[in-house]
Order: structure tokens, then C-alpha cells, then sequence
């Protein structure tokens, strides 16, 4: 190996300054996200090393590739040993292997926003202890307490899984269905019961927080779904002024809480303009989001290199919207049509190299560009 | 090697259709203008190789790489049968390289135009044949033909060497100087004389033009040089809409008559408004341009996209801008301030990974974005 070599704890030498260009960034995963935060990495000079359990798209623009599974602490530590500051692109990496890499060198977003974004029940206290409004929720690991939890909150609800929840998976809704057969349906695991509130639309926030402190929010887009996966994401989201500086100062309050580092994506639910409470926070993710692919094409500096710049103690870059953007996820088959998009005027088509379209995996995403609306003159500094 | 087996001429099979996801286009050099290429070709799920006689930056964003002479044609022809297509990403390939690669896959730009650019004296004859105005100019090969070219010509005059000439290299201006010296100066090597011509400023056009014969131009940048290497270029350049248009025509029936695929880069001189002749053709590079650089962040689709695309036969994407940009190369030292760069709002910063800051050596570019001018639609569909 080419890269540093101390396999010690030296992760305190280097708080202080940036990370200069020819250093190397070590991901832990493979898929388009890093990718796409390996391809941002290169526009600044910085090397990118991925830690995957299997070849994946971020490996064709990596500089090196370790192939191993996350339970290998050992494969772990050595790849922490050498790189000079460690992320991730999926926040289902196994907290022992981040906890071991952090042994090694500094992991930026910390351990523990992993921790709490990966249990939900966690994440959802978390928030509504900082006085977030979020669904009335309640823990539920058996039939008892999901029978409670329903006199209580009522149905509609949905029964979440506590972990490894994404795209839809591990939620069931409660409507008329049984109890038991409900949790039947998520496997009988940890769960909690959340809900179902009624909003206008969904967005995100997508903050980026540098090691200093500072915090800048991209421009909110308008999320929609098909079949628990995203769709499309449109920006920008048609929110009140006062509406969405209140979803960023959410989203900022999320990143001061937990000490954040990088780009942090706050889902959140917007009951309207006259609702009492507009806004509802769903979940969150400690990455890189889905969300904020149309960041690469319609903003001067993308949620991708914000991330690797806050990672490498860089300043921030602008986050500033120069044009109007509709993002739409490419899923399946509907990467078949890859000829069209890229022969429309407009339309900035990003496909991630998987081997296979399966149904309901992410392929590629086209964004299409825009024009700022009348009298817009662009957002963030 | 895991690309495709055949190593026979099979380049016209390839013809009909565009390269789907997935498939690989080997790149021969391995400088930034090939690191650029690759992280493009990314976006599109394309792979990339980089064939190159020297580790640099373009190998660590490639799948994979050969490091071998360009005179080792039995390795080029073993890259070209590991790939679906090839390009390059500087002119001075070497014609029997890129000859040997054409035996075994298609080459795109074809070498024709690469043998064209890479002799300034038949560059020139070719463009004047076309009826394009360019400086005037004389073959010499001795002093006996400076002599007599300086008769014609007068002075000021420039004496280029005919072949590896860039940044500045391989001239000489004639003003007082002495044909001998002048001689020596360049090595003795077969050369040009050109008139030096009296201009407003210098302009580039950015041409691209898909295997079926779509040729897009992005809108034209104006170029400052400093000690013969590329400082600026600042889009749009203040041309009469006449002329703009005259220039990319010019810069589409070059591409035309050498039938053309990829990116097309003609340095031009302006010779002002009320100028009889305003626009005059200097150089052209058969590859993407220095002077192109700020597409990447102030249009749809950059030229290094473009190209990829137009090699790949695909269609070709929109060079719209949506913003001005003025784009600071990073020469040498330049690039130890990078941290001030990356702090400036509305600056789009790229380093190049470069091991060493020596003189003249092009480190990285910045990019400043302003919005559109007052009434400006962005150009180009």
C-alpha cells in the first residue's frame, strides 16, 4: 500500500488543518453514492480508496479497492491505516467496523449519528428530545405493545423496523391488518409503531456541516415516491419563504446536536401553510442523499464535494442555485431508455455502470435543467 | 484483461450503434485533459482505460491502466483490443500508435486530423485550403527559405517549429533577431514563418461534432496567455453576434472537412469590429481544449461529456450555459493557494493531483461563476 503508513491513532494530528490535495479520502462502500462522492473527490486533487463487501460502481473511479466484508476488523483497520480520513456512503455500515476504523483514523460523519440514524426508535427520540416536532411514535418489541401502541396513536399508522430500514423496506401499514400478522410481516424484530400523518408534500434538507461549524443548506427540493423508492425530486419546493428557513434551521439543529460532520439529509413532511405545526421531520440519513442528485448539475459546488471538503476540513463550498432542477431516479428498466434522455435538450444524464436493471434498483438518474424562476437570483452564499 | 477478446479489425461493426453502459473507451495519455475525460465518461456508466508512458493524474479515476512507451505498438494494439473505442487526450500521440490502435478499433478523432494537427505547415495548408483566413506563412526548411520568407513577410514574424509544439514552445519571434540565431534556436528543425498579425484579442471555439454529423458549438470564450501558456478564458467573449456566428461556422466546416468526431478545438485571433478580416484561424487541437474548461461548470453538458459522448457515438448533449464563467488556470505555484480559492463564493475549484508545483506545469484551474447577462437566453440548444 501507497498510503500512509501508522496504523496507530494518530486521528487527533489532524483536526487542525485541511487535508491538502494528493491526500487520501477512504469510503466505506461501493454503490453510486460513492461514486459520485469519489468523482467529486478527484476535481479537488484528493485520492479516493473504497471499502466494500463487493465490486461496485464507486470501484471503476477509485484510485484502489478493498473487496472484504465488514465483520473483517482486522481488513478494517488496515484500510483505515491507509487513508488519512474515512466516510461512508450508506449508513448501514456495522457501527464495529466504523467504531474500529475510528481507532485508526478520524470517520467523519462521527459514530454517533451512525449510531442513531441506524435505529430508528434512537433517531426518533433523538429528534423530538431537541423539541423537532415528529409522528407520535412508540416502541414496540411485541404483540402487547403494539396493541397499546394502536389505542394510543390510532390507525392509520405504520409499523417500522427499528434497523435496516430503506427504500420501503421493513414498514408495514396498519390499516385493518391484524396485529400479529403485521408483525409477522417485519420479521417479529425490534419495531416501532409511528403515525401516519396526512402532509401536502414531502422534502428534504440537505445541510452541510464543515469542522468548524459551519453550516450551509442547499436549496429544498420536492420529494416523491413510487413503491417506497424515490422518484423525483424537484426544486425548488414550492414552500413559503418562512417555511423553508424553518426546515433548514431544523436540519442545522439536527447537525449542531450530534457534532456533525458532512452532509446531513433531514426528510421532512409539510402539512401546508396553514397547518400549526408545517413541519414534521421523518428521518434522517447521515450522508450523502438521493435527494440532492440535481445538486451536481444546478448548484456551484455539489452535496458531493461538500461533503468530501467538510470530511477533509476544507472550507465549505457555495451552495448557491444557479438553476432551476427535476431530478427523476432512473429505476429498473427505465435505464433501457438511456438514449432518449441523453438526446433531450437539457437534461443531464448520470447512469452509475451496475451490472444488472433489476427491478427497483437505483441505475441512473437524469436531471433536467431549468432557467431560475422570475426574479429568483439564486440561493445560499 | 477482462474487455473485449477480439484483437482483429473489427471497427466497422461498431458503427451503427452507440456504445451502451458499460462498455470502455481506452484513453490514450494520462494528463488532465484524460482525468477529466475519464470522471465524464463515469457519469455515462462508461468505463475507462488510460493508455499513457507515464503514471499521472487520469490513472487514479480509470478502471484501469497501461503504462508503456507509444512506440511498444505491440501494447498498444493489446490496449486497443482491451477497449470498444479509443481516443486521446493530447496531439503529439504518436501517428503509428494511434495507427496501430485504428488496426484493431475505431480511433476517434481518426488520425487523419491528428496527422494534420501535429504539423503546423500542413495545418495551415489545410485550413487555407478551406478559403479560412489564416496569418501568412512560408515552409522554411533553411536559411536560404527564411531569408526569403522574411523578404515577403516582413517583420514582426514568428517561427514556429512544424512539429511538438505547445504552450509556447518551439517559437521564435523575428524582430531584430538574426536568421541564424533564429535557426538555432529552434534546432535547426523543419519550421514555419508566419506574419505575426496585429489582433484585439483571441478568441477559441469549442467545437463538437457525433458520428452522423451533428456539430454543436459551445458559445466562444476570450483567452489571455502568459509566457505562452493559457492564464484565462472568460465566456462570453465580447463579439458581435455576426461574428460569433462567422466563428463557429469556421470552426464547423473545419470539422467538416476532416470528417470530424469529438471535440475540436480553433484558436482564433479577433482583429476587432471594423477589421475587413475580423476573424483569423491560429491553431486548431484535434482533442478536447484548455480553453474549454469552464463547461464543466457553466453548461448542461461540458466538452469533456461531449466528446466522450461523440466517441461513444452517442447523441450529442446541450452546450447551453447557464452561467458566465471566467476560468484562472493554476500554473505552477498558482496552486498553493488553494484554500483561498476554495473559501471564495461562486468558485469552482479543480486540482489535478499533480505530485510536483514546478514552473509552467497547469496544477489545476479555477472557475468563477456569474450569473447570465441581462437578457442573455444561455446559447446553444
Amino acid at each position: 500500500m501507497d498510503g500512509p503508513s501508522s496504523t496507530h491513532a494518530n486521528a487527533g494530528a489532524m483536526t487542525a488543518h485541511p487535508l491538502p490535495p494528493g491526500s487520501t479520502i477512504g469510503i466505506f462502500g461501493g454503490g453510486q453514492l460513492g461514486r459520485m462522492l469519489a468523482v467529486a473527490a478527484a476535481r479537488l486533487g484528493l485520492k479516493v480508496r473504497v471499502y466494500s463487501d463487493r465490486p461496485g460502481p464507486a470501484c471503476d473511479v477509485a484510485a484502489a479497492t478493498t473487496i472484504a466484508p465488514f465483520e473483517d476488523l482486522a481488513a478494517v483497520e488496515a484500510f483505515a491505516g491507509s487513508v488519512d480520513v474515512l466516510t461512508y456512503e450508506f449508513e448501514n455500515v456495522p457501527l464495529e467496523a466504523a467504531t474500529a476504523a475510528e481507532r485508526v483514523r478520524l470517520v467523519y460523519p462521527g459514530p454517533r449519528a451512525l449510531g442513531i440514524a441506524q435505529d430508528r426508535l434512537a433517531e426518533k427520540r433523538f429528534i423530538a428530545g431537541l423539541d423537532i416536532p415528529v409522528a407520535p411514535f412508540a416502541a414496540v418489541d411485541n404483540e402487547g405493545d403494539l396493541e397499546a401502541a394502536l389505542a394510543t396513536l390510532g390507525k392509520p399508522a405504520i409499523l417500522k423496523t427499528r434497523r435496516f430500514g430503506y427504500d420501503g423496506k421493513g414498514q408495514v401499514r396498519l390499516i385493518d391488518t391484524e396485529v400479529a400478522s403485521a408483525l409477522d410481516a417485519i420479521g417479529r424484530v425490534p419495531a416501532l409503531l409511528e403515525s401516519q400523518v396526512t402532509f401536502a408534500f414531502e422534502i428534504s434538507v440537505l445541510a452541510v456541516r464543515a469542522k468548524g461549524g459551519e453550516t450551509l443548506c442547499y436549496d429544498i427540493p420536492v420529494n416523491t415516491h413510487r413503491g417506497g423508492i424515490l422518484d423525483t425530486s424537484v426544486v425548488p419546493a414550492p414552500l413559503p419563504r418562512a417555511h423553508s428557513d424553518r426546515a433548514k434551521a431544523i436540519a442545522s439543529r439536527i447537525a449542531v446536536a450530534l457534532d456533525y460532520v458532512g452532509v446531513l439529509a433531514v426528510e421532512m413532511f409539510y402539512l401546508g401553510e396553514r397547518a400549526p405545526e408545517p413541519l414534521i421531520v421523518n428521518e434522517i440519513a447521515p450522508r450523502v442523499h438521493n435527494s440532492g442528485h440535481w445538486t451536481i448539475d444546478a448548484c456551484t459546488v455539489s452535496q458531493f464535494e461538500n461533503h468530501i471538503r467538510a470530511v477533509a476540513g476544507w472550507p465549505l463550498g457555495s451552495v448557491r442555485r444557479h438553476s432551476n432542477a427535476r431530478m427523476k431516479n432512473l429505476i429498473g428498466e427505465e435505464v433501457e431508455a438511456w438514449e432518449e434522455f441523453a438526446r433531450e435538450p437539457g437534461a443531464c444524464l448520470h447512469i452509475y455502470g451496475k451490472d444488472r436493471a433489476q427491478p427497483g434498483r437505483k441505475m441512473g438518474h437524469v436531471t433536467r435543467l431549468e432557467p431560475l424562476s422570475e426574479g429568483e437570483p439564486g440561493a445560499g452564499r
